[in-house]
């Protein structure tokens, strides 16, 4: 059976049903993130630092999703060459991830205005900050959050679209702790604005369950970490791929919450807590550059490795296109074993026999 | 268009798909659960203490669904005056949760057996110790596991399924801190038996997410607790429809990790954690019979109150059967959505234009 050859249905109020009065009956609505993005799949990158740079951002956009420069941990002009060499790699539509808290924000927004750069994504921080100024140069905007009080914010902000982000994600994450599967619903009810879901994604058939959910399409941080285009050290690379359930946690809530591989250092943060320490003593044992030392050269033991729940799950080192069709490929599976066939998901919900009865 | 009448595909390999040998080709293949327990709809309302007693388990079982009466806060021979009012109340199957750390367990297993109850749930302990005896007396075994490892040595054991609960979940949770988004897929891969999914399910489209994952059906906890058959306290039940996002937290996770509400209870404990306390100080804070105080009294500030982070979610008290009615209606919505219309299922994947091009 072809399932594209299937009737339509009338369009609903949630997410990847939405269709544009414009949009023919006989027409599935496109979804609302690759219209708004002008991308083929709505499977965004995360812009993360240390591990992407314009080589994973390049390829992510040229297979078809949506790639992002992680400015996080680039000098401006640092950003500015990446955001120019992944012009010079891909013709299609790529963003910048922007933190908010960063010290360098205003020299950033200004490399981002500059250079052209269709799409911004914001995170850590106010969305009223940035949102206006980058509306007003004709930019898309998206804010990260991990609250539907944020959702709110965001939208009122003027953005074009928010990620929600769960509790599972790698690095910085809400205090909440609110998860994925509770965030999504709460944000897709709250907001009118294309929700795209995070934390926790890394097969095809958590896209679908996120899109079940509301959210109209994800955002992929672990996975491609582990990916050939990922500027991460190899070594941390391949300690992703050995990270066992409960390998990583979040920690060090006190400063701002981050996802982090359990390894020496954060043996060192855990031994903090135990004796009480306070947020200077805390701040003392983070120290500078942790982030980097572990992600980006490659120290296990001393570095701050920040990388999500789901990198229980992530078992190898794959090129960001065979990713990006994976996780395609795995959602169409997912889909056809529900949307082919209506029976088998009436079935379980429809006892075939008598209703057994207890014996009295 | 009657979703009933498309054609069925192939037995895949995942749960929901399943097809038993003797199922004909154009008949759906039965929900495992269904089959397992007896019941109509794969939806097992959480053994809670303090909230579900036999009449919340008679309602659900009733309704549909499976009942279970939470043993883990009565006395043995409570227990087994509310096995037998469940039993006068429904002549559906129903089971009894009970708790494997509990004092009194040989005695509760004991009367699960004299009683004859059909379905028992253990969790919070070794899956080894109770299921060879259990299923030596001919009932079905279900042990709850928030882990792949535990997941595992429950198969091993010989449990019929497990659920897999993830780190939203009320009450005691495990130590990996592991979400059900990340968690179910993982169980799924690495069991043969059926799989239930828990924590964070409050609504049917969650419910089908869960599917998704590879779900064979769901387990809901504090969706119950605001039921008008619930034990709970009215009080209690009141203050979980108010819960906002991060209005839960999971604490005292050096005696047993435990999701809590935040109340003036859960300050003193985060106070201990403050000055330093150690495992002795914190049993002192805890204290005896806060659980009961809080869910079962009605003391909202000083009794330990256990909800899941979907509580966010829940915004009434309804009875169970609509509440088993609400999730499987809202079930047949969000599978219609997407099981309905393959092409509003691909459209996301295809962008419908010519792809963007990036100006240089």
């Amino acid at each position: 059976m072809d399932i594209n050859k299937l009737p339509t249905i009338p369009a609903g109020p949630v997410g990847y049903l939405r269709r544009p009065a414009h949009t023919p009956v006989d027409q599935p609505a496109p979804n609302p993130l690759c219209t708004l993005f002008g991308i083929r799949y709505p499977i965004v990158q995360a812009g993360m630092i240390w591990c992407s740079g314009w080589r994973l951002a390049a390829a992510v956009s040229s297979a078809g999703g949506l790639g992002l420069i992680g400015a996080g941990s680039m000098y401006p002009e640092v950003l500015r060459e990446h955001i120019r060499k992944c012009k010079a790699a891909t013709d299609r539509p790529f963003g910048v991830n922007i933190p908010l808290l960063y010290a360098d924000l205003d020299k950033h927004v200004g490399i981002v205005l500059e250079e052209e750069v269709p799409i911004v994504f914001t995170s850590a921080g106010n969305p009223a900050l940035l949102t206006p100024r980058l509306k007003a140069a004709g930019r898309t905007v998206v804010h990260v959050v991990s609250s539907v009080k944020f959702a709110r914010k965001a939208q009122e902000a003027g953005v074009d679209a928010v990620v929600a982000e769960g509790f599972e994600a790698g690095g910085h994450n809400g205090r909440e702790e609110t998860t994925t599967l509770v965030l999504v619903p709460l944000v897709r009810d709250a907001v009118q604005v294309p929700v795209i879901a995070a934390g926790g994604i890394a097969d095809g058939r958590t896209v679908l369950a996120c899109m079940v959910l509301g959210a109209d399409g994800v955002q992929v941080g672990s996975r491609f970490v582990c990916s050939a285009e990922s500027s991460a050290h190899p070594a941390f690379k391949e300690a992703v791929t050995r990270v066992e359930e409960g390998g990583t946690m979040l920690t060090l809530k006190e400063l701002a919450p981050v996802r982090l591989m359990r390894n020496a250092f954060f043996q060192e943060v855990q031994a903090a807590y135990a004796r009480g320490a306070g947020v200077d003593e805390l701040k003392q044992v983070l120290g500078r550059a942790r982030a980097k030392r572990g992600m980006f050269e490659g120290d296990l033991d001393q570095g701050e490795l920040e990388i999500g729940q789901v990198s229980a799950a992530i078992r190898n080192v794959l090129p960001a296109e065979r990713i990006v069709q994976g996780l395609v490929d795995e959602f169409h599976t997912a889909a056809a074993r529900i949307g082919l066939n209506g029976r088998s998901l009436m079935a379980p919900w429809q006892h075939p026999g008598p209703d057994q009865r207890l014996p009295k």
